[in-house]
């Protein structure tokens, strides 16, 4: 099982209505399917060039170790080099700070993640968790 | 100047309906921005999961020579390797096959790029430049 | 839905004694799962050491592109620079011959693919698909 | 001298049926040959997608360098940057954590590496080294 495309849409669309709402920077959201591979992904206007990387690298680390963001963090506050060399078994594609959100079944299989960088980590996940919300799924954080 | 994500949006949506009018595979549609930057992208479910970096291709490769998909082709198919080395320079982000669509301003200067994939060239073709025409654009193939 | 160990232990087992049975080269074989994540792998005794990245790249082209190998190989026949642009896209991990064998579900869904490589592309294929038959599921070669 | 598939097969079992037995979590163990390549690798149901490159590059890393996971760790630990660069210079194929054990001859000389990842780094040594001891061998953390 992973997300639908109507429902990477509803989340989008809704993790960026939530950071109008909050008056956050300009915010990009991707969201992956189970495996890493994107789905959907928007930047919105005024927001840097580059975000498409680090919006992909936090969600996609939090699917290849199967840990979000804020896990992701934790563990490279202690042993920052372990998370570095995360980042360079998988291509340069980890990014461990809050904002890859992780999304489960009602069994708790991982059905895919998000994405979401632009503001401060935090506020990026508070974004993200409403965005999930809105499609009706959980996040982990 | 540069595409809005509102008109990013129109032109995933319409080439994405086309695709269903014209009963195509499941299609996967980027739009970049004028430096190569991915700005929106959606995935119809059913496609293959690594639709992502051949849509991001098809469009990079058109932003980083000026060149559209059709020209490039034109170019493979008499020099192969020249398109190859293409592809080794700009980190193997070049797809140099019709699907990749300039989009320029009424003065001619490249304001993005399309890249749709998942059916024939040609089919990817006539969805893409229907999503940029139905967002007011003109797309050069 | 993914394959899950105990059949790609079968899978594997069974190609290799296929691989016997026919009086084959020593061979490599990889399962990967719907995301092109690897399952499992085993190297005979006697195959050159590279042999993981073949059996990879093999397997890891076919669930990118949703093509088997020898689909691949006929695109490649007819424009090698296309299957040589997708080898830059997906980071050196396609290998368009025949070898690399899609799985689908009843309803026709990719649940993973086989890479085989060490004696001719087409026995690599008959040592695979007699290892997918063994462990219940149909192989699209 | 190498490691053959019959005991790397064994490694591999003997490290997972610890692993059952303590109740660590899905584990997944790789064995590379004294060239640091891939002979067998097995993921558990239920691991995270990515678990590959974490055990290749616990077992890489020790085979490269000739130091075992807890000998890289002690390294990073007094100079992160050191083991930093070595991920550079191996192409992101060195995690210098405890887990990548590497198995000698009765001569002390290196025949292959074992990387297992999934739960502590301390449990997995201790999974991975029932599994070495299983197959006759004698494993260096």
């Amino acid at each position: 099982m992973s997300v639908s495309l109507r429902k990477a849409r509803t989340i989008i669309r809704k993790t960026l209505e939530k950071g109008r709402e909050m008056e956050l920077k300009p915010l990009s959201v991707v969201v992956l399917d189970a495996g890493g591979h994107v789905q959907a992904f928007e930047r919105e206007d005024g927001a840097s060039p580059g975000r498409f990387g680090i919006a992909q690298g936090k969600a996609y680390g939090s699917i290849m170790l199967g840990l979000p963001g804020s896990a992701q963090k934790a563990r490279a506050d202690e042993q920052a080099y372990f998370m570095i060399a995360m980042n360079g078994v998988y291509d340069g594609k980890v990014v461990p700070v809050p904002g890859g959100i992780l999304m489960r079944d009602r069994k708790g299989v991982i059905i895919g993640a998000v994405g979401v960088t632009g503001d401060t980590s935090d506020n990026d996940v508070i974004a993200g968790l409403a965005g999930i919300a809105a499609a009706g799924l959980t996040g982990d954080a």
